[in-house]
């Protein structure tokens, strides 16, 4: 129960250089690839030609290029050419739209006529050159909202990183949510603490002092579909917590997207947005081994737990108020997956209209016709 | 088809020490752990939070302290404290018996209030200073009942233990198989044979030659659940073989407690029980390599005849002579399932009678109920 | 979807020296040893006694000892001996026929009274000195089927095979197919080309100058169940190419004999066969390293297309120009499958009226009756 038609994160521009990259995101096998003019494209994962996966083939002119027969694939999922063949009979594959930006290809899971490049998440440190970024990804074996519900509730900072960024005064500082619009807000600032170990060694890396009484915060935004931004930081205490100037604190943005592989594996992109020394390339490559390290402590909880509740699926979940981020998540999410139900009822209405039949679908997903075979005994 | 009103073997107090156990018996997924007053204690390894396996948490003051968000359980399978939280609430979780005894955690996998210590099987060597016990355990992709047979029948050691307890005077002495009650014994005897490398081992670690005639015994004992103890031995020919003084005889008891961990993988807990030299360590120490060894042989074997009937359901075994014991055995525990069929039905007209109502399970195994939400935008 | 009634390569002798095999061929678990006179056998490999495989077991006298409890099969899938047993009454496993021929094993894995030596595919260059032959096995995870349309199709040697065997030629000529009785023959000829460098290597082997202008042909030939031979070889051009004499060329058979296993994994054997230099048995081994790392090439991408092929049933395949080899394969395979079905209809009525019941398998394949137990207290 994943929102198809929203922009997702799909990769990052370094692992489609000079090759192609296969991903499932939704669900859908899909392959990325830079096309002529260095655009993005994404197209199923799947060769018109004999179903080999494109992904195993490799770019030339801008074009990939099946690594099985040679069928040439170009941006628009139409064969532009094949050794010996004419192609203009072979069927198109499915195109699934993309936006590169931000640092990010974005691709949009569902419906292609409803891609819309304004509904993408606007994310102004990501363009902004006095902010940094660094981070990775993880691939999980876990329903997305076991990862948001993980993220809107860092209780579990104590105890699954209680030797980096976890602290008992977490647990101690009840957090306060509040949902503004499609958004979940959660938030928990602590007073007078000692920054714990990695916060500590920021406050170092921003020319601030480790071992002086701090205020801490932490802000966690969740954002449809599945992205939670979360404003952190440390200030030596006294000069206004979360509101302090620059020169008494450390802060940054964990950044958190989360991409549904499929019903119970994800494609996790983390990393972590910061607006002091940004041009401090090796400050930022300590930072996301740090970050990297504290953040694949979660894996295995979060797989053991997705396990536990495969077994069990009759069993229903506490809602503390602790849970109540990601409570509220969830709640957005379905009425947002009731009203997608609803926009994709419409579409296929239309498209039956416009087409005049009853094969509404064909325009986004064309049946794979059978090519006249041009051999004599066949 | 396993018998659950029992009490099984679950696992051993090395396995424990400072750290809960999370292992499956029975279907049924359990976190074991020493809890205040150094009792043992067995719970539903699952937190009732948010379903994290509560095997991945850690011990603090003899309560198990989850290992995501820091609830912690007390020994009755109610949660004890959370931090921030009000925990009247929160819905307790299952609780198994157990039992430590004869240097085992036993536990009782059905329904606990038809838990009997007294059915406890009664191992008297296994508290008697005049005894030595060295064992391990083993993860075993079968039926409990294939390792049942297996133990039953001895004729395997002279193909499966060709180079250290077989031999073809084995397979030569036609085994005897008598049903007491519901017990099941096969005894087999051999007259002046050559003693097999490991009894050889064992005569020389007993201070007894090792290369004269000997008499050899093998009285294979079931006892339900799924226990084969068997007394084994050697001595020398012409003393009374069984019977003969002990000052001319190496004899020991192969202990083998098979606890099923789903229908077709078992826990098995294997080991050698002996009154002779019972402080001698370091004989231990070689008698339990030595035995661990020769039992890793069967692994192979019974994996892959499960494999083969899985394959194959619907094909028959043949039952031969040789195989009265395991069919001797078996017959007895369909016997025995078959009364806790009965039994269990009659618990549940019983709990209906009492609470009134038709909901009669919620004694053992309480419904998760929703915790109201403290958090106001909830 | 499988012949069975059929003979496929199931071993080389060189897998059955001293100790059996065992093999799952068109679903069957078979167990192929050498029994008394050298015969080559294969019975079920599931031991009458308990259902343990035969395959763990070992060879004595010609016999085959289960590994379990030694119960002896002799080579008509009945058993000859057992300790302290009667074994007049352990009922017989299934046999299959089999024939040692070519340097291969070969199983009918249908019907045993259907089984036809006449019917074996006859490879004339297997017995003549004048030929050497060197192969291997792969196991590979896609349907015969899929094997079989690649090995038809050579245009993919280009891509998947770039570096020893593909040249852009390849596809620039187009192949033509033709149908002849249950066989499909597929070539291709290139003329004036630059050898590449597995050929280049060959002319190399042969004695020939390997960087003069070549002629170079392929031509595949499918033959029911599932065997593709392909004349390959090149020619110093302006000799006459496929019909140059000797001297100017290198030519041999690429040798491809596809046995199913399961409906989506293969035994994969391949070879060569050559006529130039038979008796050079280091060019033997050096053909046979750089042919296998060559069709090694083909794994990934066929596991890969069988992936996505399963992932989405209802996609249909192109059918192009040069397809044509797989599609008249697969259409002959259609006919002989659909011919099977018919005989086996025969079959079972015809059993059925010679036994005079409605049982008409117990044949083949006998059901496994309960064999009396001897023991007393059974």
């Amino acid at each position: 129960m994943y929102l198809k038609n929203t922009w997702y994160v799909a990769c990052t521009p370094d692992e489609i250089v000079g090759k192609p990259l296969g991903r499932r995101i939704c669900g859908e096998a899909m392959v990325f690839f830079r096309g002529p003019d260095d655009q993005v494209t994404a197209v199923e994962d799947f060769c018109p030609h004999r179903g080999a996966p494109l992904s195993l083939g490799f770019m030339r002119d801008g074009h990939l290029v099946c690594g099985y027969h040679g069928l040439t694939m170009g941006p628009e999922g139409k064969c532009v050419s094949m050794p010996g063949q004419r192609v203009a009979g072979i069927p198109a594959i499915r195109r699934f739209p993309v936006i590169e930006r931000y640092g990010f290809i974005w691709v949009w899971a569902g419906d292609a006529e409803l891609a819309d490049p304004a509904k993408l998440h606007h994310l102004p440190w990501a363009e902004d050159p006095q902010w940094a970024y660094g981070g990775g990804l993880y691939h999980i074996q876990c329903d997305y909202r076991l990862m948001i519900d993980n993220l809107m509730d860092l209780t579990h900072e104590t105890y699954v990183h209680a030797s980096s960024i976890g602290q008992p005064e977490i647990e101690e500082a009840a957090p306060a949510t509040r949902v503004e619009g499609d958004e979940v807000v959660t938030s928990r600032f602590m007073e007078n603490i000692k920054a714990p170990p990695f916060w500590q060694a920021a406050l170092r890396g921003n020319g601030l002092a480790d071992d002086v009484p701090c205020d801490r915060w932490q802000i966690c935004r969740f954002t449809p579909p599945s992205h939670v931004l979360i404003e952190v930081g440390v200030a030596h205490a006294g000069h206004g917590g979360y509101d302090a100037d620059a020169q008494y604190k450390a802060s940054s943005i964990v950044v958190d997207f989360i991409t549904p592989e499929t019903e119970t594996s994800i494609w996790y992109f983390w990393g972590m947005a910061r607006n002091f020394k940004p041009h401090d390339a090796a400050l930022t490559a300590t930072i996301q081994a740090g970050q990297g390290k504290i953040f694949s402590e979660d894996l295995e909880m979060l797989e053991a737990q997705q396990r536990n509740l495969l077994a069990q699926p009759e069993r229903r979940l506490l809602k503390l108020n602790i849970d109540a981020g990601g409570v509220q998540s969830r709640k957005i999410l379905d009425r947002l997956l009731e009203r997608e139900v609803q926009e994709r009822a419409a579409l296929v209405a239309a498209r039956a209209a416009a087409s005049g039949t009853a094969a509404g679908t064909a325009a986004t997903r064309p049946a794979t016709v059978i090519h006249p075979v041009t051999q004599g005994s066949h």
